[in-house]
């Protein structure tokens, strides 16, 4: 079925917004929105309410770059956390799967992305600076890369690489059995869990 | 992944509210917001703005009770529509379907579901006294029933048949071209198009 012929500029207009979401087409975006208009009213603000409090409310942990409700995160504010081992993701959901595997107790820093010069992305786009300046300030015993295992991850490893080998600290990465081009999300809880307890010196994995 | 220990409450409200749309599960619901929260802010709240304007301004049409900016919908307001003709269907979607058609110069009447026991629906929670007393008032030539071809669909055909028989109006259904046990708004609109084309005569499909 084509949609157009909206009987609504209203129903149009919101058909219009559920589209433009990822991996929603017009037809999905439809049936959502008629979904939310049969619920009750109060349902419908509770569900918009939710998005746009997000929006507006949340913050990122002044530390780890994670978004928090506060201005340091749960994380990086828990005495039971190492804060001498950091472990280096490229977003939010990475350091949800991490912690979903309960086998890691350092703290984290979210780059916000990774090195992509195809996506115009470059090392002054990422929290990267702030990473060194955390390291500079001292304390830090460990770095763990926990990037995804695809080219873009490669480069941004070897980038940090670089840029951390002469502040004489440890710097790891995951042990590889994280298969090679997968993204970090998709990876199972006992892959991640093992290959976060079985990490390895980044030199190991240069050769 | 399992989702749990969300980095922000506002954040997990936002993925928890999300997950309620059919379809959406855990996962895909925690990428829209993601997704949305890398938005800019005038965008997230154009996308919510959209939803709640929907729900408390959007109106049903006094006529047909399809949905519709105006008290009256374009398409009973429409002067070139043929008020004698009369399509009975069971939702928003199913006029959609038929407009895009570009065959059906009549106008409709939105039942708002269809007679179903095992849902606890029956008539008195649908559109069927209006519908009788638009008949009832006059100017009505012919009802076409175009509602799906299931059992819930034929058995609110008949419902509605045994209370129009003695109106002296044509009782008409889809000519069925509608393959048996499918859902209207998945039929493709050549077939739907011949099939309000060629309707019958309602009492020659009760054989």
């Amino acid at each position: 079925m084509n949609i157009d012929n909206f009987p609504s500029k209203l129903l149009e207009n919101a058909v219009t917004e559920f589209a433009k979401l990822p991996g929603i087409g017009k037809k999905t975006s439809l049936r959502l929105v008629l979904y939310l208009l049969k619920k009750e009213q109060e349902d419908v603000h509770r569900f918009s309410d939710a998005i746009t409090r997000l929006k507006d409310e949340v913050k990122h942990c002044l530390l780890c770059h994670n978004i928090s409700d506060t201005d340091v995160c749960n994380i990086c504010s828990n005495n039971a956390r190492d804060k001498g081992v950091v472990c280096v993701v490229e977003n939010i959901r990475d350091v949800m799967s991490i912690e979903n595997t309960q086998q890691y107790r350092g703290v984290y820093h979210v780059l916000g992305g990774i090195i992509s010069p195809m996506d115009g992305i470059g090392p002054s786009d990422l929290e990267i600076e702030s990473l060194l300046k955390r390291v500079a300030e001292g304390g830090i015993r460990e770095v763990i890369f926990a990037l995804s295992t695809t080219m873009e991850g490669d480069s941004t490893n070897f980038y940090l690489f670089k840029k951390l080998k002469n502040s004489n600290i440890r710097i790891t990465t995951l042990a590889r059995g994280v298969s090679v081009g997968d993204e970090l999300e998709f990876t199972d809880e006992l892959t991640l869990g093992r290959s976060i307890i079985n990490r390895l010196l980044y030199e190991q994995i240069l050769s």
